[in-house]
């Protein structure tokens, strides 16, 4: 028996008495009181679109073995429970989720929700489709994947979202702050992740929250109120609510035992002043979730309910509901003046040895799959637009959807289990059938000059070939049937046109090609190589199921030039005769006795060591650049230390690569076209090195894996290029592949950096590019996909390119980075195969290369084959074609970035301006595109300027204004271009600028 | 990357299209369809009042550490859901929990939830406080937490619950089916737990459900309809949906990957027939919850509403929201013919080695104050009522409310841990706290013939002392003031006169003991012993927090007469001289020249060999029984396999216990009042053997523990009565303390038994007493408290007092059973102290004195001492008085059971005869009791007679008829109590008959 107290006693004896009626109605509405504390509770859920287990697994709860897990339950409680109390609120961001839940409630439900949104209970913050990534993302995929949902908000709720919620992603880049912020109209960011040193001096000078200026370019006018949490995006210790989870609950009925509405109150006040004492302004933010949290959301409310009644009727603090929005403004009515921050926070580490620079390369294979369907879905919504969308049938939402879902940042990242990364591989694959359909479709009625309502069945059929780069591509492979050619339709979805070159595989070394009028064009053939015949023949049953046919023998090479927004057709057919053979090249040794072997059909000379087989040399005649270059392949162990390299994690085991192999045969060959370095590595290293004729730069295909995993607990493969410039410990990334920021290593701009890991604390993400540069020259290299990298050592560039980790990830997957790839029962590590571009300029003309060549890497051509005659086809089909006026091209400064045609009809346009302001002497200027040109065979009958993502007027968007401490003058005066005439219809674009439009034709 | 098929890539593809909506209602109002498998998903939380966590903590969810469970969420969220579809149905039980939930709404809640208990969505069963043990529980305590429940229920909602719901007890009594249950208006009770033979016979031939029938003396007319499930109260395998947990929801947005539709309607059906294959009619039940399930609802329900709505679309079974009664009514409807069960279900056993027997003993101490608690709370009602219930200030309710949750089925049983166990004892102190105010209170203002009106501050204070038997008593123990005596009012809240002893600690030897007149009687002094001394030293301590003064040196007896519902007045005080001081008996040794020594004041003589100690024979000198007797003090070493015993469970390591001393001296005193034989097995069993004057039973004072733990995983000590009786396997065993049910060793009535457990299984629960028998005579023994017993070889008695386990418990509590007390920072293992009463009777005459002893075990006189001059109080107060009219007391084969003013001035009164049909020659018959006399002061204005728990008029009670498979004729047909005549105030009762009335006076 326990003791009591005779006081115990009386109290209960009295609170005992039958019937008492123990109701108590909270007061929940103090809202802001001046001169307190003011604590604003923010509810909300942290909804992972994958991660565990799939989006759909968690949408819907099963699976919950692995984690817990249902966003239908949050979201139907959520509901219930804001409408119990008119004071309650909560925010929601993950509009993936939103969209399963909201098709499915009754108009009922449908009605109180969109009661709930005007009355600001239930804010949508961020508002994208998912909660993107914001290293390994490119910033046309976030524009897209926020216009997703933004458009769902706009339609169903006629709302825009204010706030920015980035509370999980790894880091934080410049673009999400000026361009996935300020041009949404958003006037807040908000997050947990900085950097633990970063983090631990902003909360001593109560620096947490900042006016982030990301743009060099933009300075000041695109600056953000930047809100990083003192912690994380939990509640402080002890106010986490979850139902079935361990809390101390509020119990305030006096007939219960263990009454401790005293105690709360002041762990709830003790809190407050902690935080308070790391925060300007006499507002605080408790961030009342975490992830997949509300589960059953009055187990949420009810707590908060007690503690907001029992702490303001306490009177020390003032506590309210809120939400991201409600305390921003209260924080710019407070009139205090903060910190300036500008660059980004890359890169992340939560303590000493933690990095998050890993999952800047992890799953290279799904992080290019991401990249190539987003060039592929930027160039068949302007297929679809040309021919005019479908309102039934296929069409290219689902892809949208499931690069939507791919932004999350445990998607592109490769930080989900394998089985959900397997998962969105699927969503993705399934998203760019359809699309193929939708073009194929569209592209037949374009060619056939028939209009939409003309075309109800097409009369071709075009396949097109994702698997080209392993030599699979069944109508280029087959035979062509008599009287037959293979046409080949290139779609050139970029503004400008262009001169490219197209690789296929095929069987027949007694081909021609003819262009679109029947002249007949130079061709190269070049031997298939072992390494690609024999991953063709494992990958391609692992991925479509069926074992394929023998590889092709050759890779056939020729120039194609394709006009702007527009297609050109080439037809490929048997020689007449036999004797029309073309010579076909297979690469060879070099004669031993030469030291040096050069290759290069035009300006660009690339030399290797015969002896070792490593470059040695990069020289560009025209610009008369002449650099040592060499470049290896190394590889970082991981570390066997606890807190190992993992999905999220990078952590060496020294700061030392071993190289894989210092001496590497050569083969060689030079055709009229191309010229190709094949070279093994070791037996899971291949890389050929392919300069194109005309082309002033180095292609660099590698072929990688599966990565052995003898004697380590991991490998991470790196390329390392070594110069001998003088880089001062400097180079340059890009911001999700826009701006190019100064990285210097081993220093942080905002605190003095306690160096613990040299290499993993010097990675940055690179999605576009990265350079170095001396007093003369610059060193470029260009990537196809969102990878790790970084400058090591002065005159280095080092890219990581695949990861193996055998160990269990401690981060939280509970899964090694292993990944297998399986045909029937025969599992292996994975192979990747993708390329980097380097290229050699003169200091300050790199910016030429890197933003013309990027923009044409994201925007392949789109190829499309059928078998035809060649004859017929030429007389009854268009077989060049342009959307644009036919001597109209946009300025090489400016990119297409959206071109698509919306359910509701309109037209959405977006251009991009691709300079930063002073980057280049003559692109960094103000540029001009005639849409009357643009759209030459259509009218323009209405036009609207908007927000980034087309949900309100831009002429309506309100800024809020800040005020900056200790601010100085240097702040830049951007050029922008001026507002749209009407009548003239011409687009103006500053530096870096990217305006939207919503047309009506 | 998976692989995927087209097919589902088509699917996808069209699924995809943009805005669909996907809003599906659920059709759930099928109802039951004639002809078709019904399938009743009856939607249920089972709500432990208090178990791993306290009441309270279960309640807020507070301690979720050790269980995720939190009542108010089930509450709060199951009306959240039950008004989202009027189809939608629960079954709740435990009102303790909807009382604290139920004053807490505010109107609008409560209003719903009005509207749901008219509707039939929310259906109250059982609606006890709690869901009652039916082992280690006595019918009273049964009655009174039922009415507690029913009252709230009726007041609320004006509604009577229909269906018993047992669903987790232990085993299942006789008394629960034909009292707990007919009598209270249902038509059916529900449990899981049966033997696992006697389940697995039950399944094979569709005997789950049968027609009960409990009670040998009402047989048909007191039959039940009794559904044991056919595994657990959870539902099917696969069909749990309680939030967060893992399980396979049913997916039928075809947006989605993995829609499941038609697999888990597969699945329904599957498990639908497994049961049909098992139960009679085509209604079978799932019962869809489990412990603290519906912590969020409507995970359960939107997976229920989707079931139903699927498979009744695929049609080959019925699905419907079902509750209970509902339930039965379809069983009913059917017209189906059941089979018969007769007696009970108990022992109960998961398997061969769980037999569930452990707990009739387990936790002696808590079954003791509970025990205890129970008959004082009976007289504090008494006693309240005589006076007249104060609308303010202290009461009973409180008490009643604290043993309402002391009879759940893991309070009394000792199977919840310890924390919560110290919980329950902690509410008892604190509601026997207030009683004691209230009967304090209250008697003064009757002895002061004061009304209650005139009575609003009481003149005088009694102190009542609970410690009584380890002899602290301050008032008593004090030295006694000049001129003052000890004032001791000894109430009795029998219907009858009655002659007894008072024992209390004195330090003083000169004291003479005056009756109410003022007339010195007899009394007798004995020497405390140490064992009592030591013992009072550290539980006083550890029971009240203060270290109480020296022992009190003697014990004082004398005898007290005392009339019914009434009280009478003693007065100690000290003897004018020294001289007049009485002689003080020490126990000692006899001279040991006797070979056999003999005790008893009367009749009955106990005779011990000098030798050993050890009891040879029990003879009673006015009927003639000579019966050989050993008594002896064994344990059973708990078993060291993996079932091992714990607080649930009894399995001894072998079957034969260890003999704790065969030779044990023994020390003798022989005064007038009363003989005792003071006897030391070992230093941790102390026993006393008592017998009064003019008793014709020995009453047993045993102090065991604390149990030494060496050498074993645990022991359980019993004491075990040996005779040379030959009793043919038979023994018996009361049904919670009211019918006396024949126990057959190794041997069950419904099925062949195969003996795994020779001991534990032969093992049943005593609440009142056990004896056995043979062709001459009966050997009988009754218990202070719930106890296990059994007789395992012939002729033998045997009691399992005390348990103490070392090892964790497996059975859920992960706790040792190893009860410490502790003072300050020591801890002792727990001692417990109690009595057992034995007497040998002619056969067939046992009986009188078991119900008539019985009676007073259950109701001791209720002792108020105070220091007053006894002259003053005679002259001034009333020494001596009866509620009843002074010549009448009630028949001896009637106790009133209940006597309470409640809230709304209604009186309630149980009468309830003591005898079964044939039990004895001249009390089993009809009995009458007359009310004018029982309430000679006041006069009855209105009387109505009811169900057991008051909530319905009798008259008004409907049954349900049923059809028995091979019904024998042999039904007995019970003498029962005529309607009342109004007139004469007369009610007539039969065997076992107990009535219930509501009164105005």
């Amino acid at each position: 028996m326990e003791k009591f107290s005779p006081l115990v006693a009386a109290l209960l004896c009295i609170a005992f008495a039958y019937g008492v009626n123990g109701y108590i109605k909270y007061n929940t509405g103090s809202g802001i009181i001046d001169g307190k504390l003011n604590v604003h509770l923010v509810p909300h859920s942290h909804d992972d679109v994958g991660w565990l287990k799939t989006v759909d697994q968690y949408h819907v709860g099963s699976n919950n073995s692995i984690q817990g897990a249902c966003v239908e339950n949050i979201l139907d409680s959520v509901v219930m429970s804001l409408r119990r109390d008119p004071n309650r609120k909560f925010a929601f961001a993950e509009m993936a989720f939103f969209d399963r839940w909201w098709k499915r409630q009754n108009p009922e439900i449908q009605e109180d929700v969109r009661k709930l949104v005007d009355a600001g209970q239930l804010e949508f913050v961020n508002g994208g489709w998912c909660m993107h990534d914001e290293a390994a993302t490119h910033y046309i995929d976030m524009i897209d994947q926020t216009t997703l949902g933004h458009q769902l908000i706009k339609n169903q709720f006629n709302k825009a979202p204010r706030a920015g919620w980035q509370i999980d992603p790894f880091g934080h880049s410049a673009v999400q702050a000026y361009l996935l912020g300020v041009e949404l109209g958003f006037d807040s960011v908000h997050f947990a992740r900085i950097d633990y040193q970063d983090r631990g001096k902003r909360q001593k000078d109560k620096s947490l929250e900042v006016i982030w200026r990301a743009s060099r370019t933009f300075g000041s006018s695109s600056q953000i109120f930047a809100n990083a949490f003192p912690v994380h995006y939990s509640p402080p210790n002890g106010f986490s609510f979850e139902v079935n989870n361990d809390f101390n609950p509020v119990q305030d009925d006096p007939l219960l035992f263990n009454f401790n509405v005293d105690v709360r109150v002041n762990d709830f006040i003790s809190s407050a002043m902690i935080q308070a004492n790391m925060t300007r302004t006499n507002h605080i933010m408790w961030t009342m979730g975490d992830d997949f949290q509300y589960q059953y959301a009055e187990s949420w409310f009810k707590q908060m309910d007690k503690l907001i009644h029992y702490v303001n009727k306490d009177g020390r603090v003032n506590a309210l509901y809120s939400t991201p929005s409600f305390y921003v403004d209260a924080k710019r009515a407070a009139n205090e003046s903060w910190p300036l921050k500008t660059d980004d926070y890359f890169p992340y580490a939560i303590s000493a040895n933690t990095y998050f620079t890993g999952f800047f390369t992890s799953r290279p294979s799904l992080k290019r799959y991401i990249r190539m369907l987003s060039g592929y879905y930027l160039a068949a919504r302007q297929i679809e637009f040309l021919l005019g969308r479908r309102s039934a049938g296929p069409n290219t939402y689902s892809l949208s959807d499931a690069l939507g879902i791919a932004q999350h940042h445990n998607a592109i990242t490769g930080t989900s289990r394998l089985h959900t990364t397997s998962d969105y591989a699927k969503r993705l694959a399934i998203g760019a059938s359809e699309a193929e359909i939708t073009v194929s479709s569209a592209l037949s009625c374009l060619i056939d000059s028939k209009s939409n309502a003309q075309c109800a069945t097409p009369t071709m059929t075009f396949s097109q070939c994702q698997l080209l780069n392993i030599s699979f591509c069944p109508p280029t492979e087959a035979d062509i049937p008599k009287g037959k050619s293979l046409v080949v339709v290139a779609y050139n979805p970029l503004g400008w046109e262009r001169i490219d070159f197209i690789r296929i595989p095929v069987n027949d070394h007694y081909l021609v090609v003819k262009d679109s009028t029947g002249k007949i064009i130079e061709s190269q053939y070049i031997v298939l190589d072992n390494i690609t015949s024999n991953m063709r023949r494992f990958y391609v049953e692992a991925y479509i199921g069926i074992s394929p046919e023998e590889a092709p023998k050759y890779w056939l090479f020729f120039q194609v030039s394709v006009p702007p927004l527009g297609w050109n057709t080439y037809f490929i057919s048997k020689a007449s005769q036999k004797g029309n053979s073309r010579s076909v090249y297979v690469p060879m040794l070099d004669p031993p006795k030469k030291k040096i072997i050069e290759i290069g059909p035009g300006n660009l000379k690339l030399s290797f060591s015969s002896a070792s087989g490593e470059l040695e040399r990069m020289f560009n005649s025209k610009s008369g650049i002449d650099m040592p270059v060499q470049q290896s392949y190394l590889w970082y162990a991981s570390s066997e230390e606890s807190e190992s390299s993992d999905a999220y994690h990078f952590r060496p085991n020294g700061s030392t690569p071993q190289v894989v192999l210092r001496s590497v045969p050569l083969k060689v060959t030079r055709g009229p076209l191309v010229h190709e370095v094949h070279q093994q590595f070791d037996s899971w290293i291949y890389q050929i090195t392919r300069i194109y004729k005309d082309r002033e730069h180095a292609e660099v295909e590698f072929t990688i894996g599966p990565i052995p995993t003898e004697n380590t607990v991991g490998k991470e493969i790196i390329t390392r290029m070594t110069t001998s410039m003088s880089t001062k410990k400097a180079f340059y990334t890009d911001s999700n592949a826009r701006d190019f920021l100064k990285r210097v290593r081993d220093y942080r701009s905002g605190w003095n950096l306690t160096v613990t890991q040299p290499v993993a604390g010097n990675y940055y993400p690179i999605n576009l590019g990265i350079f170095i540069a001396d007093n003369k020259s610059e060193l470029s290299v260009l990537v196809d996909r969102a990878t790790g990298g970084s400058s090591i050592n002065d005159g280095e560039i080092e890219l990581m390119l695949h990861r193996r980790i055998i160990k269990d990830d401690t981060g939280g997957l509970v899964e090694p980075l292993d990944e297998l790839v399986c045909v029937n029962s025969t599992c292996e590590g994975l192979m990747i195969r993708g390329n980097y571009y380097m290229s050699i300029n003169e200091r300050g003309t790199g910016s030429r290369w890197r933003r013309k060549t990027g923009q044409e890497i994201y925007s392949p051509l789109l190829l499309a084959f059928s078998h035809e005659s060649a004859e017929n086809w030429i007389s009854s089909h268009l077989t060049k074609a342009t959307a644009m006026d036919p001597n109209y091209s946009l300025p090489l400064n400016v990119a297409l970035i959206t071109l698509q045609e919306l359910v509701d009809g309109n037209v959405l346009l977006r251009l991009a301006h691709l300079y930063e302001a002073s980057e280049d002497e003559k692109y960094s200027s103000l540029a001009k595109v005639e849409l009357k040109k643009m759209f030459t065979g259509k009218t323009i009958k209405a036009l609207k300027e908007t927000s980034l993502s087309a949900n309100q007027d831009k002429s309506e968007m309100k800024r809020m204004t800040w005020e900056v401490e200790g601010q100085n003058g240097n702040d830049p005066d951007p050029i922008r271009g001026g507002p749209m005439d009407m009548s003239t219809l011409i687009v103006e674009l500053g530096p870096m600028e990217i305006r939207t439009f919503l047309l009506r034709f």
